[in-house]
């Protein structure tokens, strides 16, 4: 026997128990079902591939997020998959040939190799829905619209939105001329909010008083109202991509209140998640009482670049776990019974059995000599002859 | 820009595209949803654990099948599953408490080293379903019924059944006092079925003549019918352990026939599939003009006694994908349609595309600017303004 720590699970890795298992599987078809209602096609991308294709595209940090084998046939290095967003960018850019807009979904396991800081798992179930081939509003509008979707299907309720675009931070650090290491620098700085620390950073750099003001201002552009009036006029000396995205995110948010008039919008020019590979416009989801968002996404264009067809693409993903945890009101089961049928051999009952089973039941068949009866085997029903027919029975009398 | 090379995926990894994903997730839900109905309940094994606990109660050729990787945050040796069957085990033995029969089922994919010579695939969608708890013939039988009903609900006709006994071979070797190592060439020679080779060690051992002959005879064991008489004769001066066995696979295959009437069963007292934990009934399923089984089980009692607790256990095992591959008629889709929505500002229009969608059709709304109509768009219809109302019109006018 194994003492008891050898069968211990890895940290942050996690089995699944029937209740919580079948509560997953009905969501999982839940949301493949909104997807494919939407148009979004279902892809399976690998587990592992070789870690060249697997990283491209993404960070530093997806990186050393990957659990790395060697391949005993080829001997090249492979990675488990981390994310499965790049993935899918390559499937699109590679095998599937339409110039028209394309619509992909997925939903699979990736592995970290640590986990973070409030969500200890190790092995999110990722779940997420992508659009190539369209750059305009009306695609990010699309995939925002999904995951709000997706969310209330889930019985997900007090949605709030978190709005941003990187396409500002990045113009107004072209604007000033910085080179990747300040960029980078300012880039981590902007994400602490660290007002203070961004002064005397700006301060030290060959930059005009004007765009160091609104590099600074980005730390206030934030909040639920009358954010983007005053955005415009705060950066009203950026180029013109400023201003462009700003109209975005705009025209984006006015769309959503009127689909969605209860959701509460946030707007965030600080924020700027997935900032090395997003392009435009990046948002998120949070609820009350859970402290980190639970779907995100945002725009990435050109991601299929490096494996031969740059094209625009906006999406989103979630991980189905925390979201199976968070979901209100299950109604799993949908009245399927637990039924117990005795182990007698009489065709009546074998065609009663039958029927049920094809009816959505589930039928427990006694096996001749076993411990337990119908509450044993956790049934609320057993099967009893009375007369000439079978009949359900509830189990506790 | 990669080059060609570094985009591919390893050699038996595979990515699947929209069609065949499709398939797949119909295929899975059916077969969910049959175990459901036998009171089968999903659980979901970790894809990685540590070995230690990963390789309990599983043979040599698993461990050289698993892939090893190092847990960062432990600094020990994990393995990505090569086999859920063990692990689903170890959640029945330490995790559920009942002494009743327990039934589980599960559906995921494991990851091989070497992929096998006939199946390029490294990367199975195992699926298969356990019944723990229970030694007699009633849950072997409920196991092979079940895993017919896979097969039926997949739509693969022609099924053949092969029928073993793992315990006759393994009685009759301890009859013969073989050791270990003896033993193991033994079964491997077996295996092949080479008969001189096998008359060759078994003359050279110091073994009574009529349990040389009874070894031998195993070769001859195999075949559609009189196979059990044949036994029964040819092995008569076995032990009682090889009597029982030989009326297990009587009872069994006589309770199948009443059944399947139209399934094809073959013998094999040779064929010992799975031997090293394998502990009692053996079986495979088969279908013509493909080489290999395409669903395996048996009985593997007391697996779970490294963990604490020795359990009878029966079961089954199957790759989603090679089902899906040699399933007939598939009806995917079921009446839904694929409708292309003008990129047009109508409530009423909105609405019908929500009523579609509700109703499980996928509905593709045109984005402002983009390239490609319905037809391009894999739509077989569009929406269109008559008079008041927005209407279904095929897409080839």
């Amino acid at each position: 026997m194994l003492n008891e720590d050898s069968w211990l699970l890895p940290e942050g890795i996690d089995e699944v128990f029937p209740e919580e298992a079948e509560r997953l599987e009905q969501l999982r078809r839940k949301i493949i079902d909104l997807f494919a209602s939407w148009g979004y096609r279902l892809v399976m991308p690998p587990l592992i591939e070789f870690i060249e294709s697997l990283l491209t595209g993404s960070g530093h940090d997806v990186d050393l997020q990957t659990f790395k084998i060697i391949d005993q046939i080829s001997g090249r290095l492979m990675g488990i998959r981390a994310d499965m967003t790049p993935q899918v960018a390559r499937i699109d850019a590679r095998s599937l040939g339409s110039e028209a807009p394309t619509r992909l979904c997925y939903m699979g396991t990736v592995l970290h190799t640590q986990s973070d800081h409030l969500e200890k798992s190790r092995s999110p179930l990722q779940v997420g829905a992508e659009l190539y081939g369209h750059a305009g509003n009306a695609s990010d509008l699309e995939v925002i619209r999904l995951m709000l979707e997706m969310l209330a299907i889930a019985g997900i309720n007090n949605v709030h939105l978190d709005l941003g675009h990187v396409g500002i931070y990045r113009e107004l650090a072209r604007q000033a001329g910085l080179d990747a290491g300040l960029e980078a620098e300012l880039f981590e700085i902007l994400q602490r909010k660290d007002h203070p620390e961004l002064v005397t950073l700006l301060s030290g750099l060959a930059v005009s008083d004007s765009t160091a003001e609104m590099l600074q201002s980005l730390i206030d552009l934030n909040g639920h109202e009358g954010v983007i009036e005053k955005a415009s006029k705060r950066l009203a000396s950026a180029s013109e991509p400023v201003h462009r995205a700003l109209a975005d995110l705009d025209s984006i948010s006015r769309s959503l209140t009127a689909l969605f008039p209860a959701l509460r919008i946030n707007f965030d020019l600080a924020e700027l998640r997935g900032y090395h590979y997003k392009t435009g416009v990046v948002f998120a989801a949070f609820v009350p009482g859970y402290g980190r968002e639970i779907a995100r996404g945002g725009r990435y264009d050109d991601i299929g670049r490096t494996f031969g067809r740059a094209r625009p693409a906006t999406g989103f993903s979630a991980d189905l776990k925390i979201l199976a945890r968070l979901a209100n009101g299950t109604d799993d089961g949908s009245g399927s019974l637990r039924i117990f049928a005795p182990a007698v051999d009489d065709p009546d009952l074998h065609e009663e059995v039958r029927n049920l089973r094809a009816a959505g039941h589930a039928v427990i068949q006694e096996l001749s000599g076993q411990t337990g009866e119908a509450r044993e085997m956790a049934c609320s029903y057993y099967l009893r002859k009375q007369g000439l027919t079978w009949e359900i029975c509830p189990a506790n009398d």
